[in-house]
């Protein structure tokens, strides 16, 4: 039996095992791999082996089974076939052709498709039209094609939208200059389509080209590499952490400890960093966080704009797309880091370095308290363990960060940055879905649509769904005036001053999606009902802290909406289920609809897989943000931060961080900046 | 001509000044001075002088003007009395009568109602009725009474709340030991009224003594003092911030430069830190921001709960009760301390020391790119100021921070730590507007609402509010199946595949209050009309990021509402006026209404004074919480954070942080956590 841990990623080995096993099962055909990772045990399995290595005690392990999926240009199918492959036994214990489903982007397909792109001759021509600058070359960005039901979707379709680069240097802003040029390539790396863009309001897919305009050229203020820019302001004096004794974590493995939570840390291709198992002080919470899905659609609606509408992770890769953190640029202080490891096309084993960094961050004043009679002050420090990814999706970057706070508290922190994604726009024109950013250069508005997937296992694995409200109480009188009355008199009603308020709750009975209110302070509770505070007498339990963010834009009927899904509503309960982890299907590539986290409840309305009361339930959190540009966030996006959390409440019997040491001038040895001023006085004002 | 700038505080040698010429004016009388604060100059005059202080010519500065409050035992028409001191002329410029109102809470004056409270033998009478345990020790908390209709408000009443300290030490936690006794004490030190405080859901004042729980013991667990606790955890590693090369802010005075920021620091009694003239790259931003009131309306209906409403900033004083900050406990690094002045009751000037620090924080990314095709990656870190204040108000803290970023944006972040307001409730019962905390513990349900006051000055002074939504564009076909239809047909419709959005927007025209709504993405804007973005072709401005809040919920016609009125809207707009600088009122100690920002605007609606469209405006922002007790928050409360902001939009022509350094190793000098592992194996279980 592997010695592996079931939550460990596939390692090396069992990557190339997996692959070799697969190879065997189709003698003569060459495999594409383009997913060789861990299919976790179902958790069944899981639950006694968890508990077994909870209590210290032996039990059998689940077997490692490796998730593959591989295109074989030769089957008769479908060319697209996942396969479950029992490692330990060397066997593929199941096989199916997913007929109809793309898998998720191919780099290497997407460079064939850019170079086919370039070679055609009547792209050639329509670039001689544009009569680009002397220097310019012209750079093509390949997009996975948002269904818009124009297109066969069985056949991969690839937009091209054209940029250039002025400037002779590999990391030149192209975003800066995009061209009124897009070409629509096929699966057979044949240009099928090729369209002058739509450059003002009014306009609408042309075909006639227009030159380019020489006043859309920029200087340095478009560009973001420091060797194409000016000297950097030299204020900013260097900051630096220093932990005498090193991190106040522990790993082995991918397991870790900290303070007094516990966890296993995940990666895959898909989701990049998973969580599980989650425990504080040796109490269950989560059996697994992650986030599970991200939409970007843009709201431009000339065609071809809409096909502009990216799930991120189902169809990039969270995972693969991961960035190799370095020392001393992503983080400060002592850091650790974790590989993750990945397939090549053949099935070999590849490392992707440092995808994860551990550290940890002094994040303020956990907790003070002076006493104004004696005037003794109390004050804690709060650490924070943060566990962080950073992706790459063509413009933009994403910094995901999990972080864990002394007082039991999760928040999970997404950071946009990176460049917005531009299209061309008329020296004069004005769009009321863009801003311009630049001369000639429109960004687009468009949406970040974030599926947060809670799974939680709170003292337990059957948990409930609680929403609370805060509400004023009824007044009982007409006026607050009880001048005269007896204190009896004012006793006698409920609320004799109209000032009392109350919350009322309700447990969740049946799968389905809900909103955010924070007019009535409604707040959802994870509980488990069967486990009771002794001091509150209350389900104990974690609640969300949701971010309020407008939901999908698109209209219900639209192909975004159909193949989001769960960019409808904030709050998701649904009942567990090994297979279901994604809220927008499993596969979004050219998806068309009918695969999310609505169809799903909607399958099982009404049955007894619709009850999520007391049961394994999953909590799904869908947050974000409308990104209507500034021009601030050009060339490159200052971090636009939104941050959701989840929080005990009345899980403990008092505050967990009770017992974290005062903090002192000994341990923390802050600098005195000397009283004086240290700034020199301005001719003829006087600024004491 | 003083040499002293405008708007800093008054300093001692001014406070002993002003009180001296107050004095003078009222020979053979004792003046308790309350308030001895620098009227800040009129706007009229402060904005020719800033205008030459930012050519760097010379010109008049503002006289210094100090707000006095006096109370006066001995005068006819009123006691409490309002003088303007000019100082350089040594003249009184103007005096009012304040009919009617209160001074802010008077520490002195409260001290003598515990005693008097303690004193009176009616109440040692049902002190011994509780039958304590041995070696209690009662503890009055005095609190200023909130408005309900029964007293007379002309004369001071103030609630003597009683608590107990088991332990024989002056730091344990008091307020472990709500009593079930309660004390009105008039503004002549009698004790006026005793009440048996409600102690179950049924109950209401009660005059039947009952003694003393002996289940409603507590151990340790209720405590936060060091002394009284078990030893602390000893798993959190030192963490230290290290500037070798200092700070990278510079002061002279109150003034401070850091990176492109440049502001003035103010500080008063009430309102604790104020910024003046912030601006960026020397363009205008702020001419003021502060914390403006703050409102704690507790939500147990029962008499005298509804009593429990606090002006933390009216009532109490945000710069009276600012904490003396002491290094390496409340921040890390390099820190520079300011001291704030006040006065005694004798007029003398009583310095505060530490009350605001100034720090620099690293915050994590500032952008980053990573060239997909070079996967040459570019990083900065965010550096972000901190100017930071903690107050204590009896059983709470809260840390105020303002936080300057490199990209132009301006946060402020509120903590809501410290001790929860605590009530008896007998064992076994339990009520909907409270958490048991502790066995015959209440913490009861209740809000903080918080007004941060704007008074923008964006690139000038005349400024306007700019209200935009998002909104799908309508659809203009019942389908989006456009499969067969030539391209000419697709591009006839506006919005052909549904998935069009557009930015709406309206100015504000008059003064009024509006509310949040996420749903549309409402986003308040503070625009200059005349100052258009040469790119953009829009005005510049800065967004408000707010704090989605449940506003208040009580009646609109209880006490609680007519008192605080800012409560009502999460955004107002008010014409500038030199003397509103509270949305409660100036006088918020037993107020009865009709002095807030709602009045204000009513007052002056429709008249040319309600204009606000580019006119001299001011922006309050509510938020808030809602804030029903865990037990987490017992006995010391992890902080709560809340944060707002405010951030350029299409008021640069980029990115403000795009000179910022990339990051480095060499600077950072972060520190490699080694790969192998630290944890040992545990017996029967593997954690690889």
């Amino acid at each position: 039996m592997s010695q592996i841990h079931p939550f460990h990623p596939l390692t090396p080995r069992e990557i190339a095992k997996a692959a070799t096993i697969v190879r065997h099962a189709f003698p003569g055909q060459t495999a594409n791999f383009r997913v060789i990772t861990l299919k976790e045990p179902a958790k069944a399995e899981m639950i006694p082996f968890l508990e077994h290595e909870h209590r210290g005690t032996v039990s059998d392990k689940p077997a490692r089974i490796a998730r593959v999926q591989v295109v074989l240009p030769d089957d008769k199918t479908s060319k697209f076939i996942e396969l479950w492959v029992d490692i330990d036994h060397a066997a593929i214990i199941k096989k199916e052709h997913l007929v109809g489903k793309h898998p998720y982007i191919d780099s290497d397909y997407m460079q064939a498709v850019e170079k086919a792109c370039l070679a055609d001759p009547r792209i050639q021509k329509e670039i001689a039209h544009l009569q680009l600058p002397d220097g310019a070359s012209v750079i093509v960005e390949a997009w996975a094609c948002a269904t818009d039901g124009l297109n066969d979707v069985s056949q991969r379709t690839t937009m091209c939208w054209f940029y250039m680069r002025l400037v002779n240097d590999h990391d030149a802003n192209y975003y800066a200059y995009p061209l009124d040029l897009c070409a629509e390539v096929s699966e057979q790396l044949n240009v099928t389509k090729i369209y002058q863009l739509p450059s003002g309001p009014d306009e609408r897919i042309g075909d006639k080209p227009k030159p380019f305009d020489r006043r859309k050229i920029h200087g340095a203020e478009t560009e973001y590499s420091p060797g194409l820019r000016p000297s950097p302001r030299t204020t900013t004096k260097p900051y630096q952490v220093v932990q005498p004794e090193g991190p106040s974590f522990k790993t082995q493995g991918n397991y870790l400890e900290w303070e007094k939570w516990s966890m296993h840390i995940g990666f895959n291709y898909r989701e990049g960093l998973t969580l599980h198992n989650v425990r504080y002080d040796n109490r269950s919470l989560f059996y697994r966080l992650s986030l599970a899905e991200m939409f970007v659609p843009y709201g431009d609606p000339r065609a071809p704009y809409p096909r502009k509408a990216a799930f991120d992770l189902g169809n990039d890769g969270a995972g693969i797309n991961a960035n190799n953190l370095r020392l001393g640029c992503d983080c400060l202080g002592h850091i650790k880091y974790f590989d993750g490891w990945h397939t090549t096309t053949s099935g070999d084993p590849v490392k992707l370095p440092n995808v994860i960094c551990c550290h940890e961050q002094d994040d303020g004043i956990l907790w003070k308290h002076t006493n104004f009679r004696t005037q003794n002050a109390v004050v804690t420090r709060s650490r924070i363990l943060v566990l962080q990814t950073i992706i790459t999706v063509s413009n933009y970057e994403y910094i995901f960060a999990f972080q864990f706070g002394q007082d039991g508290s999760i928040h999970y922190e997404v950071r946009a940055t990176g460049i917005l994604s531009t299209c061309p726009i008329n020296i004069g024109d004005n769009v009321p879905y863009g801003t311009i950013v630049a001369p000639g250069v429109l960004a687009p508005y468009h949406q970040h649509l974030f599926s947060l997937r809670m799974d939680p296992a709170i003292d337990g694995h059957n948990n409930s769904l609680q929403v609370e409200e805060s509400h004023a109480m009824p007044v009982d009188v007409n006026t607050f005036d009880h001048q005269g009355q007896s204190q009896a008199q004012v006793d006698s009603y409920n609320n004799p001053f109209g000032v009392g308020y109350v919350t009322r709750s309700s447990i969740v009975d049946r799968e389905g999606g809900m909103d955010l209110d924070f007019t009535t302070n409604r707040t959802f509770k994870i509980v488990n009902e069967n486990v009771i505070n002794p001091v509150t007498g209350t389900p104990v339990g974690f609640k969300l802290l949701p971010a309020y963010s407008q939901m999908l834009l698109a209209h219900p009927e639209s192909y975004h909406a159909k193949r989001s899904e769960f960019g409808k509503h904030a709050v998701w309960v649904t009942r567990y289920n090994d297979e279901e982890h994604f809220p927008s299907g499993r596969h979004t590539m050219q998806s068309t609809g009918g695969d999310g986290i609505a169809t799903g409840i909607a399958k099982r309305a009404g049955s007894e897989d619709s009850l999520v009361r007391n049961k394994d339930i999953v909590i799904w959190h869908t947050f974000g943000s409308t990104h209507n540009p500034r021009i601030e966030d050009w060339p490159v996006m200052p971090s636009e931060k939104v941050v959701v959390g989840l929080k005990p409440v009345n899980f403990f019997t008092g505050n967990p961080g009770l017992d974290v040491a005062v903090s002192t001038q000994e341990r923390n040895r802050s600098v005195l900046v000397d009283a004086g001023d240290n700034i020199n006085s301005k001719s003829g004002c006087c600024k004491l």
